[in-house]
């Protein structure tokens, strides 16, 4: 058991179980637990909730203390806010917590699909709840939105899609590719049976490294950002920030979340067109890309964005790029909070 | 010996032996040859020289196919164009054709200077010139063009930097980093005592891969170019074109030059002022990064451009991005020729 994923670490979360998910690859997991944090609370008829899906090796922590709190635009004391970690984070059911035929290596391949599926259970189930004032992700929580768009139109009343796609892009599947194989190919991986963490240090700091690479931007660096957060040199930065960021994770967790990611699309919906599923969306949605993101880029946003009927563009400005998610640039926040904030006074669809 | 490497598959170029050549980090190459391939004939008063140094992994034969011809702005019926393969690059002294000490893993640690000080000394000692009309470089190439342009002010009139900057950046360091370790971290790379190329294939094909996440852009693979330029996906695109190109050549030979282009950068000659070693250029300049370049980044090759006296900035647009360089874009090439052209007909300093 790894002790990064702990409650400690990372909560307080519920750990909830929603029963047997069946997955769209064809096989069932016996019982999906879900990790999942609440700040604030319902008010009588429901209406208030607004459901928070997580990114590639992001927990409900990192969501809790970078987007949330009174006075942003993310209330708990106006708002239900519902952060659902994504299955494989480590805290919802994961190789790395999962015992018998799915555990280490043995894992489920999971979609972004079934994360949705699994969240629209909780919420329906266990919740009670028929319809979601605001689902709002970045990264791979851009696409469990988009997914929770097409599929449930009637059920998302708003959505904002941050640094994301509905469509992964050819290039940046590669880019998942390569991050993938900068762990695979470290020998001590060995096929995911590996003993700890730590005995795949090498590929999980190559895995970091390309992290630094595509995560922040060159003009990140030739401005030294990375200065400006304490680090005096790229080797510092890569060090001291983005290794130990990730050294403590699960390589078979974060290969669950990767292949996840790769395969985000919510075009299997409508047998591949993807101004058709796009166009099944009712929620009054904003497409917020990262003005430097250089996987998820603003024209990858874009040309989805025109194909969504009440949507509008409406890109952050940062330098940091896609990690400028980690809450880095105090500006882009204001940004952010500035579009949810006009979103949620906005009028459902 | 790597049969890649031949005069049948780059040719025809004269191997040159300049003698021995000091070099900056300290030892002394007993002898280095300079693959030259020379185009065009130098004129009564030997004004018409152009010097083109080549690319990472590129040789003379690129240069010559995608920049010279007549017609072009680099034409031979009008100038003398020398165009120098780097040191490492597998036809100038390497470490796949070296012998001794030199031989494999065990080859020198060139610099940029290195290449520049060894092309002086070609231009005066073997062909007598005492100035050229132009130095013209891509990538590796303008590393060396800005190199010439500080260490020989008064020797070179003209100076077109493309898509290359004259320090390197911490963020292109890390790339170039990150394309060594996937050489290096392949088992069979055996500290650089492989059996041949071909054993090293697996780290070959993961800088394959990297190149093609970072030479061409999201905006190239997002608007099919890779299925214009021939190839139905990115996975063939990446077999058929990038693991091909990269597969034949020497690993040992491609570390050389990604130590080498780590290590650019013209600001050694002026304690770290690289304001004070870019005001240093007397050549008319011009700077040329390619638009959607993700490493030269545009943002960074202007930042230069404004410490250099007697410069213009003349980007190119491609979303081809790098690897435009290849002349994959004809428009981006018209472009090229059209700003060389009249850089060449521009008054000399």
């Amino acid at each position: 058991m790894n002790s990064y994923y702990t409650e400690e670490n990372h909560g307080p979360f519920e750990l909830i179980n929603i029963g047997p998910l069946p997955l769209e690859e064809g096989s069932c997991m016996p019982e999906c637990l879900l990790a999942v944090a609440v700040h604030g609370a319902l008010n009588a008829d429901k209406s208030n909730a607004i459901l928070v899906p997580t990114w590639y090796s992001g927990t409900s922590k990192a969501m809790e203390q970078i987007y949330i709190g009174e006075g942003r635009a993310l209330d708990p004391s106006k708002y239900c806010i519902i952060v659902v970690n994504q299955i494989g984070n480590g805290l919802s059911s994961s190789a790395s917590n999962t015992g018998g035929s799915l555990a280490g290596p043995g894992f489920a391949n999971v979609r972004i699909g079934d994360d949705v599926s699994a969240q629209h259970t909780l919420l329906t189930e266990y919740f009670g709840i028929e319809s979601l004032a605001l689902v709002v992700g970045g990264s791979m929580g851009a696409q469990q939105t988009y997914e929770w768009a097409v599929r449930y139109p009637d059920f998302v009343k708003r959505a904002a899609a941050i640094a994301g796609t509905a469509r992964n892009s050819e290039h940046d599947f590669l880019f998942t590719e390569i991050l993938i194989e900068a762990i695979t190919t470290d020998p001590a991986f060995q096929a995911g049976l590996y003993r700890s963490s730590s005995a795949v240090a090498a590929g999980l700091e190559r895995h970091a490294k390309l992290w630094t690479l595509m995560g922040w931007s060159p003009e990140f660096f030739r401005t030294g950002r990375h200065k400006a957060l304490g680090f005096e040199s790229m080797q510092m930065f890569v060090d001291g920030f983005m290794k130990r960021y990730f050294a403590p994770m699960d390589p078979n967790n974060l290969l669950t979340m990767a292949w996840k990611w790769q395969r985000g699309d919510v075009s299997r919906h409508t047998g591949g067109d993807l101004a058709k599923a796009l166009g099944r969306i009712k929620a009054k949605t904003y497409v917020m890309p990262i003005s430097h993101d250089q996987f998820f880029t603003v024209d990858d946003c874009l040309s989805e964005q025109k194909m969504i009927p009440n949507s509008e563009f409406r890109p952050l400005r940062s330098i940091d790029g896609h990690l400028g998610l980690f809450g880095t640039d105090a500006q882009m926040l204001d940004q952010l909070d500035a579009h949810l904030a006009e979103l949620l006074s906005s009028p459902a669809y």
